[in-house]
C-alpha cells in the first residue's frame, strides 16, 4: 500500500482514496501511466525511508564530534575515533547502498512536488560523493582526523608546528586519496573534486576569476581606509572570561538565540552545529579582547539561526538540513550577522549601554562610535576569525591557493609555515611573528576540511548582497537596529533565505532573494559605503561573478 | 583468509601458517575436524565483526543519553526521541540479523579460549533478549521513554506525581507489552523476563527468599541501632554549589578517577556511563547538605572504576562492556566505595582536614568523629540514594514489590502514590510528606527500567563480600585508607573483579574473588560490627541466598 506524504509530513490520501479521487475529478492517468508514475513515487518513498536514516544518523555524528570539541576526555581521542569509524563506515554503506542509485534511476523527478524534487537532488549529489569514495578510505580519514585535530590542538596551544606536521602530512596523504579518486568518478579536477563537497557546482577556474577582483580591489581599498581610519581609543581590560561569557549568553537572548532551543560553550576554534530544537554554537575568550568573543558569538549565531529555521517537516531528510546547500550561503548567514549587522554603528548604538553596564565601565572610549570604530578598525592583522572586513577575503584567498597547491601536490606540509607567511606579506602586508597567529590558526585543515575555504568569501559577497536587498524592502532596520529590534533583521534572513532550506540551488537563492545574479558589486559598495564613508563609484550591479548553473545539485 | 587473534586482539597465525605450525608441531586434527574448527573460528570471527558495531553503536546511544540527561537543550526532546529512534532500531537490527543467530549456531564453543567463550556467551544472551522483542516495539518504548523522562525532571522539580502520571501510564502499557512478549519468548514470568535483562539468571523467586530474610533481619536491627546512635552534632551550611564542586573534582583525585579519562557534571539524578578513556559520572548538590553529593560522586566513580578497568583489548566487544554482567555486580562496585569505604571511619579520618579546609570549618562538629557519625548516621529516611546502610536494602524491597506488581498488572500508575506511602510505613516505618521526596525521586521507572532494582540490594550483599575478603587479603587497608593510600582498596576491586569483565557469570566472579558463594551472612557482620560495634553473632558464612546456576548466559 502506497501513500502520499504532503510537505508537512502528513499522510494525504492513500492508494485508493487517490483512485477514487482520479475517477471523480476526471484527473486519471492512463493505466499504464499510473503504475509508472505509482512506481515512481514507491520509488522516492522508500528513499526518503532510506534518507531518514541517514540524516538522523548523520546527525549524531555531529554531535559526536561537538563533543569531541568542547568536552571529550583528552584521553578518550583512540576510542572516540573507534566510534566514529563504526557510524560514519554505517552512514557511508547506507548511502552508498546499491539500492539507492536503482531508486535514484527508478525515481521520475516530474512526479514530484517542488520540496520532494529538491529533496531528491541532494540525495543524488550525496550518493554521488558517498560513492565516489571506497568505505575504507572514508573511515581510514575519519581516523586520522580526529588523530590531528587533538594533536592540532597542543600544537596550536605551543605555537609549534612541528608538533602536528607529520600527522598533517599523513592526513594530506590521505586527503589526496580521497582527491584523486573522487576527481576520476566526478570526473571534475582534483581539488575541484574536493570543493564541490562543500561549494556544489562551483568550479576553482570560477573562484579564480572571483578572487583574482577582489585580489584587485583590496590592497589599494585597504591603504585607502588605512589612511583614512581614525586610530580608535583602546578597550582597555581585563575582561574576566565568566563576564565576558555572560555578555555573550545577553547577546544570545538580544539576537533571539534562545537557550531553549540551544547553546553556547566553548572550544578552541568558534563552531556550530545542530538541528531544530538543538542548536550548539561555541566561542572562545581572550581577556585582554572582549570583541573577538563577541564577534565569533554573532557570527555561530548566524549558522545557527539557519540550522533553527530550516521548515521543521523537512528536518528529517537531506533537503531540510541546511549543511547540504553548501557552505558559501551558509557563511553568507552567519556574515551577515557578523560582518553586515554586528560591525554596524546601529548595532554597536544600541548594545553599549549594555556593555558599559555588564563590564562597569566609562568614559570616552566606551561610547556607541568609539566602540564601533573599535569594531570595524581595519588593520593587516593575522587572525582570518578575527578579520576586518576589508582583509578577510584576502586571508580567504591566501588559504584557497596554499590548499588547492598542497591538494595539487604542489605543495609539501613541511613547507606550509614558509609559504604561508610568504602569502602573508604578498596579500595582507605583514608577516605572523608565529605559527599560532599563521598556519595553526584554523582548525579546517587538521580536521581533515580542504576545499571549504573559499566559501567563506562567496559568504561575504552574498551576505553584502542580501543585506542590499533587505534595507530595500525594509527601508528603516537601521533604525530598528538601533532600537534592538534586531528581529528585523535576523526575520528577513529567516524568511528569504533560512525558511528555504535546500529548495534552490545556491545561486537560484541568491536571485530569488535579491533579484539579481550573484556579483561582487555589492560587497565593494558595502566596503566603501563603510569604510571611506562614501558613495560606490564602480561598475553597476551586473555581474562577472555569477556562478554558472543550468541544474541544480545532479 | 582467515586469521587468529589473540586476546590482545593482535592477529597471531594467518591459516596457512597455522597449517605449517600444526605440521610441525603435531598437534594436527584430522581434515574434517579441522575443517570443522575452521568454520567455527570462522563464524566466531564474523560474530565478533558484526559485534565490534553493536558495541560502537551502544557506547554512542549511551553517550547520546547522557547529554539529554545532562546538557540537551529542553525543546529538544522530540528530536532527540527521533534520532534515538533510528539509532536503537539500527543496532536492534544488527542484533537480531538472522545471519547472527546463524553464526552462533554454527560456533563450537569448545574451539575458543576462555575469554572468547565468554564473549560468545554475552553474545548469545544479548541476542536472545534482543530477538525476543520485534523492532517496532523497542522503537515506541525509547519514544515514550524520552517523552516520560523530561516531563519527569518537572514533575519532580514540582513534587506534582500528576503532572507525569498519564505519561508514565503509557510506558507501563508498553514495558508490559514487552514483558509479555519477552516472558513468552524467554519462558519465564511475566517480571523475571526484564529482571534478566539486568541481573542475568537470577529469578524473582530467588530474590523474594533474599529480599524476605533482609526485611526480617532489618527492622529489629534498625530498631536497636537507632537507640544505641548518638545524635552526631549538625553539620550546617550553607554549602555554596561551587565550593561543593571543587571539592567534588577533589574526591575524584583523592580516589584516582582521573579527568584526562572522566568526566563530572551535574544531573537531576546521578549517574554513570562511559568505557575506558572517556568515564563521565554526575552528582547533584543541595546547598544545605554537601555529604548527599560528595557520597554521589563516590557511588558513581565506583561504577566509574568498572566501566575503566576492563581490559581494554577488550572494550570492542561485548564481554569488555562492564554492563553486559548484570547490574548486582556492577552495584557491588559502586557500593563498595559509597558504602564500605566512605562509610568507615578511617576514610573520615583521611578526608576531615581537607573538608575543614575546603569550606573554612572548624569547630567540635568539624572532627573526623562527628563527620563519620553524620555518615553513618541512620535514620526512617525517604530518599533511596540518600539512605544509610540498613534501611537502604529496605527502600530496595519497597521499589522491588511494587514494580513487580505494576508489571502483573496488579497496580495501576495512579495508585502508586498511595502504594509507595504504605509500602514506607512498613518497611522504614516513615511516610514521605509529598512525591518528591517519595514516588517521584527515581529516574529508573520514568525512564523505562523496571526489574532493575532488585540489582541495588544485591549490590549491596555481594559489596560486603567482597571488601570481606579484602580485609582478609591486605590487613592494613583500613591504616592505609587512614594514610590517603586508596588505591590499595580500589585496586583490590579492579585486580578481582572490574578487570574480569564478563569473563566469569556473576555468582561465580563473587565465589572465584572471595573462596564463596554469594551469602546474606557478610553483609550482616558488616552492619552489626558498624551500627552495633560488637561481633556479629548469626549463621556462619554459609548461603542460603547463592544463586542458581549451571550455565553462564546462554
Amino acid at each position: 500500500m502506497w501513500t502520499f506524504r504532503t510537505i508537512t509530513g502528513n499522510t494525504l490520501l492513500s492508494g485508493s482514496a487517490w483512485l477514487l479521487f482520479c475517477s471523480l475529478s476526471g484527473f486519471c492517468r492512463t493505466g499504464s501511466r499510473l503504475r509508472s508514475w505509482r512506481n515512481s513515487m514507491q520509488a522516492y518513498k522508500q528513499l526518503e525511508g532510506r534518507f531518514a536514516q541517514v540524516t538522523a544518523l548523520r546527525e549524531i555524528a555531529s554531535f559526536m564530534s561537538w563533543d569531541r570539541s568542547v568536552l571529550m576526555p583528552e584521553a578518550a581521542v583512540n576510542q572516540r575515533a573507534r566510534q566514529m569509524e563504526v557510524l560514519n563506515v554505517l552512514i557511508h554503506d547506507l548511502q552508498t547502498d546499491s539500492e539507492v542509485g536503482a531508486l535514484l534511476a527508478k525515481t521520475d523527478r516530474k512526479n514530484l512536488d517542488p520540496w520532494q524534487a529538491a529533496n531528491l537532488d541532494v540525495m543524488e549529489w550525496l550518493y554521488q560523493h558517498a560513492t565516489a569514495v571506497p568505505a575504507h578510505l572514508v573511515a581510514k580519514k575519519m581516523n586520522q582526523e580526529t588523530k590531528t585535530e587533538v594533536i592540532w590542538r597542543k600544537a596550536r596551544a605551543d605555537s609549534n608546528f612541528k608538533m602536528v606536521q607529520d600527522e598533517l602530512a599523513r592526513l594530506l596523504d590521505i586527503v589526496r586519496e580521497h582527491a584523486d579518486v573522487k576527481s576520476k568518478k566526478l570526473k571534475k579536477p582534483l581539488y575541484d573534486s574536493l570543493m564541490d563537497g562543500y561549494a556544489p557546482h562551483m568550479t576553482s577556474a570560477e573562484v579564480d576569476v572571483v578572487f583574482d577582483d577582489l585580489a584587485a580591489f583590496i590592497p589599494p581599498f585597504l591603504t585607502a581606509a588605512l589612511e583614512r581610519q581614525k586610530e580608535p581609543l583602546p578597550l582597555k581590560g581585563p575582561f574576566p572570561q565568566a563576564v565576558q561569557e555572560k555578555l555573550g549568553r545577553d547577546l544570545c537572548g538580544f539576537l533571539g538565540f534562545d537557550f531553549k532551543w540551544g547553546r553556547l560553550d566553548t572550544s578552541t576554534h568558534p563552531f556550530s552545529m545542530g538541528i531544530g530544537d538543538d542548536v550548539r554554537i561555541t566561542t572562545r575568550y581572550d581577556e585582554n579582547d572582549f570583541l573577538s568573543s563577541l564577534q565569533a558569538v554573532a557570527h555561530e549565531a548566524g549558522h545557527g539561526f539557519y540550522d533553527r529555521h530550516t521548515p521543521r517537516e523537512w528536518h528529517h531528510q537531506p533537503v531540510g538540513a541546511s549543511g547540504n546547500m553548501g557552505m558559501a550561503i551558509h557563511e553568507s548567514q552567519s556574515l551577515s550577522l557578523d560582518m553586515q549587522l554586528a560591525r554596524s554603528r546601529e548595532y554597536w548604538e544600541f548594545l553599549t549601554p549594555h556593555i558599559q553596564k555588564t563590564f562597569g565601565k566609562s568614559g570616552p572610549e566606551w561610547t556607541a562610535e568609539n566602540i564601533y570604530r573599535n569594531a570595524i578598525k581595519a588593520e593587516r592583522g593575522f587572525i582570518r576569525v578575527e578579520a576586518d572586513e576589508i582583509t578577510y577575503p584576502a586571508h580567504v584567498i591566501l588559504r584557497y591557493r596554499l590548499e588547492k597547491k598542497m591538494v595539487e601536490g604542489k605543495l609539501e606540509v613541511k613547507d606550509l609555515p614558509e609559504a604561508w607567511n610568504a602569502s602573508m606579506k604578498e596579500l595582507i602586508g605583514a608577516v605572523p611573528p608565529n605559527d599560532k597567529l599563521g598556519c595553526l590558526q584554523d582548525i579546517h585543515w587538521y580536521s581533515g576540511a580542504f576545499g571549504y575555504f573559499p566559501s567563506y568569501a562567496l559568504g561575504a559577497i552574498i551576505a553584502a548582497q542580501l543585506v542590499d536587498k533587505m534595507k530595500r524592502d525594509i527601508p528603516d532596520v537601521a533604525a530598528q537596529v538601533r532600537q534592538g529590534n534586531i528581529g528585523v533583521f535576523t526575520g528577513w534572513l529567516r524568511d528569504n533565505v533560512q525558511a528555504k532550506a535546500c529548495l534552490y540551488r545556491p545561486q537560484q537563492l541568491v536571485e530569488k532573494a535579491t533579484g539579481q545574479k550573484m556579483s561582487t558589486h555589492f560587497f565593494k559598495k558595502h566596503l566603501t559605503e563603510r569604510y571611506l564613508e562614501k558613495a560606490y563609484e564602480g561598475e553597476g550591479s551586473c555581474s562577472n561573478t555569477s556562478a554558472p548553473g543550468a541544474k541544480r545539485r545532479a
